[in-house]
């Protein structure tokens, strides 16, 4: 029981985490100095997450990443997004 | 045989994906668009994610968030430095 709560809240930091980087990036209008070799991997690594998540039937696993990804897709079009509009000024 | 395949890709992607953001941090000398609150929020999740999988006796977990953790405790340091070195300017 103890554990199944280590593990949930272990879960909720490493998803939410990225929240906080949405929500700077939307404020700051920049995200350049955030690597998009790392959002890539991120992006590859969570959706196998939430395939291997998936297989095992392992809600946690396949829930985790699929929110995980959503939002790493979030930073990588803010990025991008932002990217564009700044080069034009 | 298959889908730990699929589990050993997702988790080195996963893991290994931090390391080009700490290159580009070394390369620009700039962090700052890294949010920090992102970065403690990955900080205590890997923590708990890697005393998890100790306790599990999962090596791939425990080793995938070992890594992590150490790349993300990098990252928060560089990113420390590179504040305290650009306000000086």
């Amino acid at each position: 029981m103890l554990w199944s709560i280590v593990g949930t809240i272990a879960a909720i930091c490493t998803t939410v985490g990225f929240i906080p980087q949405i929500i700077r990036g939307i404020k700051t209008k920049e995200l350049s100095d955030v690597s998009p070799i790392m959002l890539t991997l991120l992006l590859v690594g969570c959706s196998l997450w939430l395939i291997y998540g998936i297989h095992l039937k392992n809600p946690i696993i396949a829930l985790a990443n699929g929110f995980t990804l959503s939002f790493v897709v979030a930073i990588f079009l803010l990025r991008a997004m932002y990217k564009r509009n700044n080069s034009k000024k």
